[in-house]
């Protein structure tokens, strides 16, 4: 678990790349920190690079995003985790989700993607199954080896499936690799050695995306690719096309006005306590 | 077109981030270069960024992770392109389906995965169409709009299926954007309101991952990784769970030990020249 008191600290680097081992302190904390920390060196160097090692659970991914982009710059940022996905090929848990985050600044809200590499996380397929609502799409197999929308069966054989079938499986490999590699820490395999999942590694790449042209320039490049994007025909007259970011915005705004929204189930427990 | 005799340029930056501007000569000399830029930004600083604009289709994006990693750095390297893919619900192309490239050494043989957005390539797909088969999984929408493996009615209605649905037109529209902020080139959109593909954007991180601990901890991070993945349980007897690059590096053996296979409806035409 968590040990609360615990500061990361700095423990090789120089330059734009740094490793720090977060002595598995509050993984929010540490992810805060180390996005600080990248926007720093990125003020001096352009790009800042921060491995973190010995770290635990991030909660939600996006927010180092929006607070990178917030600041004006762009984050690239990533985590590993327990082994929680089966690597494409395989029926067992060998390989992570991974979440993976890129931000860009924006006046009117960020651009912000915060994606696992699974298609669906493990909450998510909870929550269905409590709903008793199917998946939107396939999100694993059932014991008969076959693709299903059924996410009781999927959490039954723990045999979830990657986003693009063998790409997402590939880039969470790589995502692993390289956070291993930027950080020191362990690898998801290792990570699943241990009773619980603590001491993953994450990496932080920020990059000071006002520097060679100011702010406007900045402004009027992701307002033009919005823009565009904004134009697509959508599939029917109830759907649009949002940017990434943008249904995280609406929500935020909405739960500010109205309040968090509970499952009702969740919520009978909490009061049950 | 490219321009033969044009050379890349720097035009902006100093530290670890710079913009070089690839006067749209021949794609693959300017990947090349930004590559050879980025690994001697990675020496001095730890970590080295290129963004190239101006420049022009890159071929086969997994050379530039095996020259990295075969140079001992790791590499984070896309680049944008025309739009060639809707937007996650959207009918019309906006999005580019933007390669992704990532890279690790490894004495044996890098680990690299060379990844677009798309489930399949255009080139993939008319590849099945005149094979007469089917595409492994859903790769995109036929006229009705519904998902569909047949390649002949993806190439018909242009509405190729990005990776994990949602997922993977995120991840390319994030991938424009960052590419964008980088290099100070053009956007997907903007690549699309020329006559040709021409001007794309790209991105170049290089990290020199031996510093801090040297050759063998790289090696034997890396190799602990594969190691593990490799003693996945198949999903059947004939099946085997594959590190991404291995494939690659299988059929490049076979390819000098035998030459380069050419489909033979392809070489009846280059015959008939």
């Amino acid at each position: 678990m968590s040990i609360p008191h615990a500061e990361a600290e700095k423990v090789s680097g120089g330059g734009a790349w740094e490793q720090w081992d977060g002595k598995r302190g509050v993984g929010p904390l540490n992810a805060y920190g180390c996005t600080e920390r990248a926007m720093a060196l990125a003020r001096i160097h352009g790009v800042g690079c921060v491995g973190l090692r010995n770290t635990n659970h991030w909660m939600r991914g996006g927010y180092y995003g929006w607070m990178a982009a917030e600041a004006g710059f762009a984050l690239i940022s990533w985590t590993n985790t327990k082994p929680n996905m089966p690597a494409w090929g395989g029926v067992d848990r060998h390989v992570g989700n991974n979440p993976l985050v890129l931000a860009v600044p924006r006046p009117a809200g960020p651009v912000v993607l915060d994606m696992a590499m699974s298609q669906f996380s493990i909450g998510r397929m909870e929550s269905a199954q409590r709903a008793g609502q199917p998946l939107a799409v396939p999100g694993g197999y059932d014991e008969q080896g076959a693709l299903t929308q059924d996410p009781g069966a999927i959490l039954a054989t723990n045999r979830v499936l990657s986003i693009g079938y063998w790409k997402g499986s590939g880039l969470a490999i790589l995502l692993d690799l390289v956070a291993v590699l930027l950080s020191g820490g362990l690898a998801t395999y290792q990570i699943g050695q241990q009773e619980t999942e603590v001491g993953v590694a994450q990496v932080f790449i920020a990059f000071d995306v006002t520097r060679t042209g100011g702010v406007e320039v900045v402004n009027q490049a992701v307002e033009g690719v919005i823009t565009d994007l904004c134009t697509s025909i959508p599939t029917n007259a109830d759907s649009e096309v949002l940017y990434p970011g943008e249904r995280a915005l609406r929500t935020k705004m909405e739960n500010l006005e109205k309040g968090i929204p509970v499952e009702s189930t969740i919520w009978a427990r909490v009061l049950a306590m």
